[in-house]
């Protein structure tokens, strides 16, 4: 065996008094552009206190790296920056640089009591996404065939990645969408029920490669006629006549991530978010 | 009837040769700082030809905005970027500068076409998802009590949001999140099932301003025993006595959004990401 050459390590810590979710965002972007090297991550949010800003500075003392340890701050409060930043690291602010083209932009200053984009509960927010999250259980694999209220119906056979793709659109967005499972019987007649094609325009597919079909599906049902490479084939081939026929659009989520599918289809069907 | 002053408006732009999500959280944490302006957000991803630069160009010159119009870029490729702002707009990039730093510290230069952080498809990171999605449904609402694998129990009375935080946790994070609705049993005795007990640290209660839980109950079941004030009340100050009885931490969800719930459960419980 040969052995693993051991890789650099770099610690990268994200600091926030929030959740620490636009740090995390922007960093890992930042970090995935480098090769060669390993990133060793650590969120610390909520930092809104002298003394949790001091734990943090430790942290960063402390924590092994071969590298300099990079400091993705986004605190707010200059005083509790400075401690943070004692613990010594490469600064990198996102933020503070654009702040201020912004400010000179639009003549006024920020207001830096409001800045937390992932604090802010705002109701409407709340209400938009419990329902379209309700609406996602509730018209999850063709449970319910009511799709008036739908933004979208999302097909596809059986493990090609209909559910999760729902509830990130939901939870993420606030839109309402629907799966329909494209099944046997579908398949056969090679025709969709009346209820799914009376929606014709909100109707989007999922499809994947068979091989990999056939390997989520074995995970589930080990040794199954419904995991067999073969039966695997023949549905992906047969929901994809099903889509051409149609005209259908729809696309492949065997290397797509469900942030890049979600994506795709918004643009595709023209949805826009229902909430931030 | 006071008339409503017009707000002056800002168009906003996130543009990306990926999903834009990264373009948009930056650029959406920016803008919060700022009150008393109207922004319009557009998102304008997977610009990735010519085409599709020039015609961003142009909703950049072409929409009305009071004021020079932000242009959140994150597009990699140098000559599509030159493109994307012939459109006009303040040219705003969170990445440059700070890639160019991280470059310095590391020693060596980014590799520019591995950046797209949302657009890696990786096995690992689909399987995490997909295991945690289903665990949270198949352990949504206390429908299985099997809880080895459980990395967290979440508790509440119907409707404190259990759920969404639950799915929230599992697609984000690749943690498998049941939940467990304390009921009027549960209640009524002020204990939980011996099921739940037997997992103590991995319990978190959450609880929800009563006026608030009314509400939310009332669009569910209008004028139902189930959405009175009182019923509320009582649910309510008896799920944080069980809290308090054993020693469960919790916290409310009224003014908090998920993203923070979620932050915060995971630093309390000492839990960490699955996958990015």
């Amino acid at each position: 065996m040969i052995k693993k050459m051991n890789k650099k390590t770099c610690t990268v810590f994200y600091v926030s008094d929030g959740t620490g979710i636009t740090a995390e965002t922007v960093g890992h972007s930042l970090i995935t552009q480098f090769t060669g090297i390993e990133f060793n991550e650590t969120r610390i949010p909520f930092v809104d206190s002298v003394e949790k800003a001091e734990l943090a500075a430790q942290m960063i003392a402390n924590t092994p790296s071969d590298f300099q340890p990079l400091v993705i701050n986004t605190v707010v409060d200059e005083s509790l920056r400075k401690i943070i930043h004692s613990g010594g690291g490469l600064k990198l602010d996102p933020f503070n640089r654009l702040l201020r083209r912004i400010e000179r932009n639009l003549g006024i200053e920020r207001d830096p009591g409001v800045g937390r984009a992932h604090g802010i509960s705002d109701k409407n927010n709340y209400d938009a996404r419990m329902e379209a999250t309700n609406f996602a259980l509730s018209h999850d694999d063709g449970v319910s065939l009511n799709y008036a209220q739908a933004d979208l119906i999302l097909l596809g056979v059986s493990r090609s990645g209909k559910t999760p793709t729902c509830l990130y659109l939901a939870l993420h967005y606030g839109l309402k969408a629907a799966n329909y499972p494209i099944t046997d019987d579908d398949l056969e007649f090679m025709r969709l029920p009346k209820e799914v094609m009376e929606h014709k325009n909100k109707l989007f597919g999922l499809t994947i490669d068979p091989f990999r079909l056939s390997q989520i599906r074995s995970e589930r049902r080990p040794n199954s006629r419904y995991a067999e490479l073969r039966k695997c084939q023949t549905e992906v081939s047969d929901a994809e006549s099903i889509y051409h026929r149609n005209q259908i659009q729809f696309l492949s989520t065997t290397h797509t991530s469900i942030e890049e599918i979600s994506g795709k289809i918004m643009v595709e069907l023209g949805l826009n978010r229902r909430l931030y």
